[in-house]
């Protein structure tokens, strides 16, 4: 039996058909966010159908269709989700109706990426863990005794809001100090700019041409390994909250492994470096073991395969 | 059957024959925190057995032995207690030997509170469950899908260390902004002293007689009734990083209930007040619902009932 997994983004919807924990095939469309429930279903079947008759495969033989979505996803599968014009709404039955027979599934995409690394990457083998994302925001999930949990109001699991400090400036969500103002790649940005408008020099900006609208979370690590000192100031900063969000977690639930992705991962030997001693700075035990703090294995693909794996 | 829970405190070993979520006896005798392992654990035997033979029971007809202990505690059952001479020591082998057939378990106090009051208290009737408890500093347990949630390395649920924000002192744990910081009983009553050494009049100052050592939290709940300014100003802060805390254990785990004890919710109407709202409000999703908010219902059982329902 086959499965599909479906990422909904807010520029493009992707289907993936996955066999044994591989994707062997995918395809995507353009999002069309003004088209509210009834369309963003339509698109999703057309997607559907068109994969599996590129690929010659019946329904019959797919086993569930799950689908992972930028938004809040209750239990009972109602999603809101401002961008897409969905308010409390439900996907799953106009889907079930369409195809007869198969099992469709909806979950939170940061929570369907966790899936994703629990299922088939960084997280196989654990029986509880948890994962970031650092992008522009930050993005969480977490699984305890290989359940994904979501919550009792599918509010959960919304790590990147976790208030952690007082930061410079507020949260996009009206608090001060969330996780993701001092973690995410838009906070290192968010910083980097800061200490350059300062006067400070460094070669972020030679990296960014000049125009401090073009930093990127990539340029902060090129320059940290240039030893740059602005880089490293940013570096330090992110790497000291990025130890007390995990401490927090660890403190939380104390999963068997943390999993970190998103693009600020991609640079995980800056990252990963001491920051197991650092964590353990922040608890009150500071002579325990602490879970494994791994880096997760999927880029783009994880929100087709976790979807699968709904 | 019959359960016996056992409540290890720093100063007394409290025992109860529990039948049917209900303490049929009880007993306690002093802790003798030099005896280490083999001595406590011959401490808790002897109690085991005055209070079975005081009640007529023989320990065949005894389910299982529960111990509640204020430490960390592996899965394996090690505990690790500076205060009681412990480190990695195992008294449920040496239990289990001198009642050979019955079981005997261990956990952390404050996680056996939360078993308490989720079998038989407040939480009764939910599957998931956060429970609080804000005294001398802030514990925490976390139950998910009916289990207690004690981490891969049995230093889960600290929730009283989560950093929150930054704080005008530092946690005794060596971190700066832990929940506890702000919300336990010692908090409260250190904000109330700060406030008055900086000259500020307040009725609080009278109930202690003059001496700002013998503030307690009740004589700054009490003022606040009396519309003291002082008391209010302890108190809005008090509320304010409750909600924050509480925001962030939703935010984490979303629970179906999240139950305060401990001796600051006895001003249960006080801190209730507008609580719901004031957790909202530091959600990324501030229009969705949030689990119950109740107060606690055991008091100084909670250890043996919890601990017995091991």
């Amino acid at each position: 039996m086959y499965k599909i997994g479906i990422d909904v983004g807010g520029m493009s919807i992707k289907a993936g058909i996955v066999k044994d924990g591989q994707i062997i095939s995918k395809m995507s469309k353009e999002t069309n966010c003004e088209r509210g429930v009834e369309g963003l279903s339509q698109d999703i079947a057309d997607l559907v159908e068109d994969i599996l008759s590129q690929n010659n495969i019946d329904i019959k033989s797919v086993s569930n269709i799950g689908i992972g979505i930028p938004g809040v996803v209750t239990n009972e599968g109602a999603v809101t989700c401002v961008n897409l014009g969905l308010k409390n709404s439900l996907i799953v039955p106009i889907l079930e109706e369409k195809f007869k027979g198969t099992k469709v599934s909806i979950g939170n995409d940061a929570n369907v990426a966790a899936l994703a690394e629990f299922s088939y990457g960084s997280m196989r083998g654990y029986e509880s863990g948890v994962m970031i994302t650092l992008g522009t925001g930050i993005g969480g999930g977490i699984i305890i005794n290989g359940k994904l949990i979501t919550g009792a109001n599918g509010i959960g699991a919304e790590i990147g809001h976790m208030m952690l400090s007082t930061n410079y400036f507020d949260c996009n969500c009206g608090n001060n100090g969330c996780f993701e103002t001092f973690c995410s790649a838009t906070a290192i940005i968010k910083y980097a700019q800061k200490l350059a408008e300062e006067g400070k020099t460094t070669k972020i900006i030679e990296y960014a041409e000049g125009n401090l609208n073009n930093i990127t979370a990539k340029m902060v690590f090129d320059a940290y390994r240039e030893d740059d000192s602005v880089a490293i100031e940013v570096v330090d900063r992110f790497k000291k909250y990025l130890a007390m969000g995990l401490a927090n977690i660890v403190n939380f639930i104390d999963p068997q492994v943390i999993s970190i992705g998103g693009g600020v991962s991609n640079a995980s030997d800056i990252m990963l470096n001491g920051l197991n001693d650092k964590v353990k700075k922040h608890l009150p035990f500071k002579e325990g073991n602490i879970g494994d703090i791994v880096i997760a294995e999927f880029k783009n693909d994880a929100g087709i395969l976790g979807a699968s794996a709904l």
